[in-house]
């Protein structure tokens, strides 16, 4: 609810040409103005609707008018249509399509490439080691290298991020132009080296990096591009691209991006995201077609399986099996990804040694990975010549390889053929296959380079499920229906089950049951594979995070953990119960010296506004920028030289008027000049005030209102009214007003002197300096100049954590203000909140307070288990209190504000 | 954010424990109490935890102890699982796939019985006729009369009522066991009949009513199912489980259901959904394998297309064009639809007869309906013998119909044999078949009886897609394609494409086409069906509502419209601009009166509590119902007895004390004596003050404050104290501390007092209770006893349309008020809204204010266009106000406050 940078900058035009009508009544001012505005905006829309046509008109008075309003028209409607989200959606989806198929061509070269050499140099088994090994060593050297030098952002999967920038956090860098260049060069790179590595997460990025360029392209053309909320719907739907046609998958893309991104998912971004993402996948399926590797459009990994009896009831147990062992093995990957960063970060040798030489990691890793799957060497006992494709392609093969009788066919298959060995059975190689490939993909993903861990995951999904189904297949060769016909045992079905149950365990998501269906274009085995599914996700998410979010914990983003499955005791915690009471907070009476206190106590990213520490109502929250700069302010160098250079021109002016000889000390004291002065206020208008010479620093202490409003007189006939402004006790406003008033002036003064004279010495000693900052730090602050946001969000102290997990999730945000009736008494943080899920002690149900807490407990707020009518004395008692003197608090000229 | 029932349960609890100690301070109490009650709580956990097994030790001291104690862990075990969520689904999808099988088993079964009576009747025309009109005409009546009189909430969808009731809108009746029982008979007889109805909507609502019933019923086991939140997170997964073992889809019934009854939905409801959906089609599939209508779990409505070429890339054109003229026939239903339901409303003479003959009127319909499709009759020109599954098997036929030669396989089955006709080809009989059942499909959805519009519109879709295809086929009898190998072109592909177009036109979802995936259990087509129903959805969403919205705007149930398409010009509208700004509010020194007016003006649901009328500073809302129990607890006819009797026992008491004769007149007018008096405070902490008799009107009548502290003496030293307490300003909390005392004695009085003598006279005169009525009003509330809603919505006046509308939409709201840095200055509720997203005026960027606003313009709020800075003037100017005198608004002592 903050306001944006746009608004900011109106409310700056709004100030400057409010300058010098501020004795008008602000509510007639405001209204005029608002329709002043108004009338503006129209005339400027009617202005660009018809200028163009009108000029034409003008110009030209050809024979070809007509034809030229003609396609002035077209032109009109062509720019107010790329507006429109449609248009945006399909350049979004064409261009990633594009960068899609370009990019799995360039993969499939690079990996040919390798085939090649390894190919040519099979006379020398050495050679044939060095090409193997030298070969994706500087495709992963250069990929991270380059990634590091360009952008590092660029490393990684990206959905860790995307799910953090969709949550409303601004991560910078994450979305420009050379993160783009980087992460398409490294990601080709990287999957180019044939490193068991994926390109999902990835290209869930570069679609997000596309489409935030887009914008930025598509902003020339129309102004909505630029609305943040909007951006963010755009954001999502091109989660939803960048999994769809990578995948050519373009409903699990969608569904696998909400799941993945988002906790809460608007169902208007729906339809964007389908429209986009089929866009997308039709046109990268069309690209294959125009480029003869297909005859039509299929599926990526087409199996066929037979349709008129997929799976055996029987089977199911089986099934069910492959799901609980995949939510296992899910888990498992994901504490092995960490537990191998964390040991990185904690060996601090081997830390500091990476750290200087930042390529070596990726190489020896890469070397090891290369030199293990080395086809001659151990390469051959688990299908090392074979690139990711090849081998989910023989995992979804309709043969069964167990059987002897068919074992022969592999032999017309080169990809089959890998998993043949004289001396081992495929089972062994399966077995072997599984875990070399567990670690191998775990260790890989945590190189610097960018990839995603979904494809190598579902690769080692897929052999586990063809190893049930081989065994299942050499259980009962005959298959498992008795009832007469014989329906054999397909591996390949328990192959794409595997898949979609191991990458749904490691990624927490149900969706990856259709990207399975999309990817082999056949959901006979929906049951399965859902039962799967869903199986692996119960027990994954009871171990362990998913990827995505152990990566966000490890990278230490922002995040809100999400409620677990059950976790019913969190409908009985209360906001309460974990809210920080302790609150910071300013007054309006509040001093630029409280100002300093929270500003070094804390690092608070906004700080309540209350009416008062009595009543404690809150009226808002300002940004700590906007406090630093208050503060800034008020005691810069500028300032100070300004005020010297007032309070010398004031001595000098009142000399002049009594014409006394005695003003050279002072003005030789300030020897600068005043060159030139802007002053548009009318003059009648201003009462203007110079200030006596301060008689006394503790007298200085307590007029600090009136202090603001220190003033050149451009007019000769005050010097006792400002005595007067001074001593009697004005109503605020005019004051406010006034010295709002002042401020804008100062500032534009500033601006003046800084051009005038910037390298203008200070005048004063570091001991005068000292007290004058002092003086400073005591007045009341000014937040005129200050950007308030009016209504941040507030709970009630009852609300339960489930609602306010919800509540946080929904709207992003970052803290909330807990009041009661107005009044604040506790503020809950994301880190609260986090804690409050994850700890132990506060999920429980046992109340833990923030130690902190009990100390404010007797003075503000005791409300933990007062009813409301106790709220409510409070309430009066403040309201009649409002009356009395109170002198104990305030040591400012409080007798003016109350 | 409002405090719920239980909550106000323990208000309550603490408000009478808190009685008699009120001179304490409160903070300090009130955390004694806090610690009484956490410690209470911990006890009464580790009673119940402990307690059985305790007990079985101490009374068991037989041999089988053990047994015993693990049986009881065993049971405390299950206990304790119950209440997780996984259970909870299980349960669900158990009964509603029970529920669906045994409802088509009962719906097949009646279809079979209109079969069989119509075959036997062979012989003669006319009996035939009477049977086959007969039938359907009793069932449809039954099913309206048995909807009408056992619960009339069940007819219709259910889907709108379930979207109203997500958004957090409390439809009574909709989720109770007579609606259940009253749907599934209603929703058996009317889709037994053979009337072209559908059953998903109505399941939708079925499985959200088992889901309702299963928590009131699990919550005799857990506590938790008496969580509002979690009661809505589990309809959200009730509404996939009703589309998911409608067809099967558990897939596309999560899909579906989020689409339809969401605008937005949290991923963490995902997992419940899949999970639930997926048992319940897993069991309701797994049922018909039991029943041996299937050999294994497949499809509902298998296809057998080829998996190697699908589809021609140059058919597509022709699948676009399905998808359009799917999208403009979708609005068309719609608009049908909703044009017969306002014909039968607008028609006077016809709606009064309708409503006397409730019957009638379904029964005329299906009378007609039944007629056109009898099969001798014209029913022979559109298949009017199949019914809606037999149709839909034959539109997804793998062969085509058109080629002559395969014409006689059309003898070998009887489905297809409906298609064939000596006199008129294929062509002619389907466009028959979708012109009538395209009025009769929206003629009978409007039928007051349990039913969707989902299958029939889906027939339909696929009878046009057919009709496509079929013409596709003769066009290219040899198939597109001209690369040698034939591929001829197969229609059933074009009938799969048009069903999930339409039934995304007519319910504006994408996910029909995951159905369709899951329904034919072939994913081949995958991008012509993605493309058509998105084509289809776009056309449709710009044309008319979804069917389901359309229903809602009938009905008149409160919604928020979905911001559309592009509908890019909603980021420029600005809360102020649609907001109201003439806000009902009452203060904190508001009078019955003020209550009393407030209440007889709008018909507001919540009215907004601010600080005083010059401050506008926001403090909370307050319901209706709450402002209307104050008023009525203060001039209530209990409470006037009340005073009177305090009044006379002052009286007596004083003469008493001075012992004067000429007490009678007094005594006798008041003639009740309190027959027994409950006092439980300490008579040391009660500073008690007798009222004198009040002199003059008009003087009571100013001091509405202190006229609270009516009390009856307990002690005899005071009467001098009373009035000084009249005359002198004490500041307010003692008085209201006080009275809120007084108020707490009066309830518990006012009880008795209803114990003792319900039925005592009214020793009043009419014009004595008018003119005490009138001094009643005039005093000032005590919003003790009353529920304040602490933190209501607070939206700023900057916040644009489109947040706001998602922050509606997030959090479900009814209204927000907008603030600004505190201060109430409007209020938008869902009508703003909804006229803002609706209405052409506002959605154009002119801003339109509600014609009341102007006038309050100018005093509290003309801030449309200022800045911040001035609102701060504001703040300020309110607060150095405080302390002057202001008498011209208030006319109640408010010296005292101020």
């Amino acid at each position: 609810m903050a306001v944006d940078g746009q608004e900011q900058r109106a409310l700056q035009y709004e100030q400057t040409l409010m300058y010098g009508r501020y004795t008008q009544e602000l509510g007639v001012y405001a209204r005029e103005e608002a329709a002043r505005l108004r009338e503006d905006g129209r005339q400027r829309r009617s202005i660009s609707e018809r200028s163009p046509s009108l000029k034409l008109l003008e110009y030209e008075k050809g024979r070809c008018v007509k034809c030229r309003i003609c396609a002035v028209h077209c032109q009109r409607f062509l720019m107010s249509r790329v507006g429109e989200d449609w248009i945006f959606l399909i350049l979004l989806g064409l261009v990633m399509a594009l960068v899609s198929f370009v990019m799995d061509f360039c993969i499939a070269l690079l990996l040919q490439a390798q085939k090649w050499m390894y190919g040519g140099l099979d006379s020398n088994v050495v050679l044939q080691y060095l090409a193997w090994v030298t070969y994706p060593v500087v495709l992963i050297s250069f990929s991270a290298g380059f990634t590091h030098i360009v952008a590092p952002q660029a490393a990684g999967s990206g959905i860790p991020e995307m799910k953090t920038i969709l949550r409303g956090v601004v991560l910078k860098e994450y979305l420009t132009l050379k993160t783009f260049v980087a992460k398409v060069v490294g990601l080709t790179c990287a999957l180019g080296s044939g490193l068991p590595l994926g390109k999902e997460g990835p290209f869930v990025h570069i679609a997000s990096l596309c489409a935030a360029l887009l914008c930025k392209f598509m902003s020339f053309f129309g102004g909505i591009y630029e609305n943040e909320s909007r951006n963010i719907e755009m954001l999502a739907a091109a989660c939803a691209v960048g999994v769809g046609c990578c995948f050519a998958a373009p409903i699990g893309g969608v569904l696998f991006s909400i799941e993945v991104t988002s906790t809460f998912f608007a169902v208007r971004n729906y339809w964007r995201g389908f429209f986009a993402a089929t866009f997308s996948a039709f046109i990268f399926r069309v690209l294959a077609v125009w480029n003869r590797d297909e005859e039509t459009i299929t599926a990526l990994f087409k199996t066929r399986f037979r349709l008129d009896f997929p799976f055996d009831l029987q089977e199911l147990p089986a099934f069910a099996v492959i799901g609980i062992a995949s939510g296992f093995g899910g888990a498992l990957f994901v504490y092995l990804n960490r537990l191998i960063v964390q040991f990185m970060r904690k060996q601090k040798t081997i830390n500091k040694f990476l750290m200087k030489k930042r390529l070596l990691y990726p190489a020896l890793v890469t070397l090891l990975i290369s030199t293990l799957s080395f086809p001659p060497g151990f390469g051959q006992f688990m299908a090392g010549q074979l690139t990711q494709k090849e081998t989910l392609v023989s995992f979804f093969d309709n043969r069964t390889w167990a059987k002897q009788g068919i074992s022969e066919d592999f032999t017309f298959d080169t990809h089959l053929m890998a998993w043949k060995h004289p001396q081992a059975n495929v089972f062994i190689i399966l077995v072997i296959f599984i875990i070399m490939k567990f670690w191998m993909s775990a260790l890989a993903t945590t190189l610097p380079v960018p990839c995603g861990a979904f494809m190598p995951v579902f690769v080692i999904g897929a052999a586990f499920g063809r190893l049930v189904g081989e065994s299942m297949a050499a259980w009962f060769p005959e298959g498992i229906n008795t009832d007469g016909t014989i329906y054999p045992i397909v591996p390949g079905g328990y192959a794409v089950v595997g898949a979609a149950a191991l990458s749904g365990a490691v990624t927490h998501t149900v969706s990856t049951a259709v990207i399975v269906f999309e990817l082999t274009g056949q959901i006979s085995h929906i049951l399965p594979i859902m039962i799967a599914v869903i199986l692996a996700n119960a027990v994954a998410q009871s171990l362990q995070p998913s990827i995505y979010d152990s990566i966000i914990r490890i990278k230490k983003l922002p995040y809100l953990p999400e409620l677990g499955w059950g976790h019913h005791e969190k409908y009985n915690i209360r906001v309460e119960d974990i809210m920080v009471r302790d609150v910071r907070y300013i007054t309006l009476n509040s001093t630029y010296r409280d100002l300093q206190d929270i500003l070094t106590i804390g690092n608070l990213k906004t700080v309540a506004l209350v009416e008062s520490a009595d009543s404690m109502i809150l009226l808002g929250s300002i940004e700590r920028a906007q406090l630093q700069a208050l503060l800034v302010q008020q005691v810069s160098r500028v300032r100070r030289q300004e005020v010297m250079r007032e309070r010398a021109e004031t001595e000098r002016k009142r000399m002049s008027v009594a014409s006394s000889p005695s003003s050279d000390d002072s003005s030789q004291k300030v020897n600068q000049e005043v060159r030139f002065q802007i002053s548009t206020e009318e003059s009648t208008f201003v009462p203007v005030r110079p200030i006596s010479p301060k008689p006394l620093k503790p007298a200085l202490k307590r007029t600090s209102v009136a202090e603001k409003n220190i003033e050149i007189p451009t007019s000769p006939h005050d010097s006792s009214m400002g005595l007067k402004n001074l001593l009697c006790a004005r109503p605020q406003t005019d004051v406010m007003e006034e010295s709002n008033n002042v401020e804008l002036r100062q500032s534009k003064r500033v601006r003046i002197s800084l051009l005038d004279d910037p390298d203008a010495e200070d005048d004063m000693t570091l001991g005068e300096i000292e007290e004058w900052e002092e003086q400073q730090l005591d007045e009341q602050v000014n937040f005129n100049s200050c950007k308030i946001d009016p209504a941040p969000f507030q709970l009630v102290e009852r609300t339960s954590l489930h609602k306010t997990h919800t509540i946080f999730s929904l709207l992003g945000l970052d803290h909330a203000y807990v009041t009661s009736i107005g009044r604040l008494i506790g503020v809950v943080s994301l880190r609260e909140l986090r804690k409050a899920i994850e700890g132990s002690m506060t999920v429980k149900g046992v109340k833990v307070r923030p130690p902190l807490a009990s100390f404010r407990d007797s003075g503000t707020s005791g409300t933990s288990s007062e009813s409301e009518a106790t709220e409510l004395h409070k309430l009066w008692d403040r309201h009649s209190s409002l009356s009395l003197p109170r002198d104990q608090q305030n040591h400012n000229t409080d007798n003016k504000t109350h």
